[in-house]
């Protein structure tokens, strides 16, 4: 059976989203969707002795929230998909200790969360899996001194940055119809591009290229327009990049002025001295858990796209003069 | 269409592997395995300044060589998946700013490249791909020095230690029954096993352990035996890895001890001091580019398991006190 449309877009005739679960951090909860988020700590140590250890236990609290949420036994998982921020993504490995179900550990940065839903689309539509978990998150205090400076440094940041999200989401799909929120119905993997940005502070200026060659290629593959969603999502560009992107997909003929929400932008109030709003991969795993699956079982959203963005750097690479490679998978999901 | 078996197993009915290519280090060219890759390099900084930049060109000259003696155009490969053990996975992300393919990033340790086929095998089984690389590898260089100690400091090795071999194996993966080497059959996830070893030398032991909970399963799913199979080949883990795997699955009623192989334990001579042999996400994409897919082609094999095992530990991890949690993935390849 051919599941392919035009040259990289991928169809599914059977994915449902039967829940999601978004936990946030203290910061996010002060932030512009404070009141929509499942659960927020209230303390980003989370009763643990190392913020890599709270994150851990984001990732466990998660997956344990979508599965008490939505009254879903935890053998009922066949897999679980997904990654985080942290050097060898041991903060999902670690979390996966506790559970039975098999293990893909997947790394696109910000971008991991909207990979874990396309391959988690493919397991489920292909017949492989009857249910799975796909889920990733960030921790500012992790995130902060691993790729940048230490937290006690109190270095001053640059106004095109943006701030890592602390928070976990998790989205359980099945390939049972009678329990969805709302279906993954089309998707595109992106590919990785480059136009050769060396600044590591200004991720949105660096990843708006990749946004705009996956959905620039995902209108083309379905004959599909901007006009056909109620909204638009990108991953995390940020303000800044968010700008970029409208300006870039102008030159190829498509107008998402009206459209385009960015999950980093709309994170933070502006008094939060965010500068550019979110990044992270909790980003797109927030926003989607939460604002955007309410807006769903409200009625108020019939067809999305969420197209999650990453930037492939490491310290290393930038250390060794290279720029910076992005990527962006997108997802199609309709009521 | 249901192609699960049993509670973990899924069935492939149309995954075919065209062609393998093992791009070595020097030290694994002297190797017991030194005749049989596709490529050597007489230096490993492989003519670039950093040994990180000369294992992201292993990667381009992997995905290029197994294009080229497959006789295959790039623009046919619609996406690529894998992973490596830097930070980040840098070496396969900024290998793909030279592909125009999709990419899926990848993390699953040394069982990165397990974890590459078995997803890639559901893409193209389920019609979601017509040709798809596979691909991980590993520098001995970069991660002595970013998992271990700086390589000028001369640290004595555990006699328990492996050795990080270099090299890169890259496998197409085709929906086009007219070009097989072999088919992959069968595939099974692994999930997280942690039985609480502490000594980060000793992978070996933390590994066995979950390769023999993967394989046990996939022979309880499938109804499959030792017996059925020309050879079983694990991942790597090492000489005193693979008597553990020998002495633990025999308690759950499975013969390995004349079947087993393990991709690490073969890659090395005596003489080369590795001790335990080789270990790193390079080794069994190394064994099954070359040695394997080689013995399908001269008819010596009909049909192997391979289990690629990973250890989901980071130093950071290791310096917060946490044992070490593994990971198996395990395929079934015919002729």
């Amino acid at each position: 059976m051919n599941k392919k449309l035009g040259s990289q877009t991928l169809i599914f005739d059977n994915v449902n989203v039967k829940e999601g679960f978004a936990l946030a951090g203290p910061k996010e909860q002060q932030g512009n969707l404070g009141n929509v988020f499942d659960m927020c700590l209230e303390n980003d140590k989370f009763g643990e002795k190392s913020f890599e250890k709270a994150e851990c236990k984001m990732f466990k609290t998660a997956i344990d929230g979508v599965l008490q949420k939505s009254n879903t036994p935890v053998n009922a998982i066949d897999s679980v998909l997904g990654g985080d921020l942290l050097n060898q993504i041991v903060s999902v490995s670690f979390a996966m200790r506790a559970y039975e179900s098999s293990f893909f550990g997947l790394y696109n940065a910000c971008g991991t969360f909207a990979e874990s839903l396309l391959l988690g689309s493919c397991l489920i539509d292909g017949g492989y899996k009857d249910k799975v978990i796909c889920i990733s998150g960030s921790h500012f205090s992790t995130a902060e001194r691993q790729y940048r400076y230490p937290l006690e440094l109190g270095v001053l940041r640059s106004p095109v940055t943006q701030w890592t999200a602390t928070g976990a989401g998790a989205s359980i799909l099945s390939n049972d119809t009678t329990e969805a929120v709302c279906r993954i119905t089309r998707g595109i993997a992106g590919r990785v591009i480059d136009l050769g940005i060396k600044d590591v502070n200004n991720m949105g200026a660096a990843m708006a290229p990749a946004a705009c060659d996956t959905l620039t290629q995902f209108f083309k593959d379905t004959g599909s327009s901007p006009d056909d969603y109620n909204k638009i999502f990108t991953g995390d560009l940020g303000k800044l990049g968010k700008k970029i992107l409208i300006d870039l997909i102008k030159e190829n003929g498509f107008d998402l002025s009206d459209k385009l929400e960015d999950c980093g932008a709309m994170l933070y109030t502006d008094k939060q001295q965010t500068y550019q709003g979110g990044s992270g991969a909790a980003c797109s795993a927030l926003v989607f858990n939460s604002f955007i699956l309410n807006n769903f079982k409200s009625g108020n959203y019939k067809k999305i796209l969420l197209a999650g963005t990453g930037a492939l750097l490491s310290p290393l690479t930038s250390f060794q003069g290279e720029s910076v490679p992005c990527i962006a998978h997108c997802l199609e999901v309709c009521k």
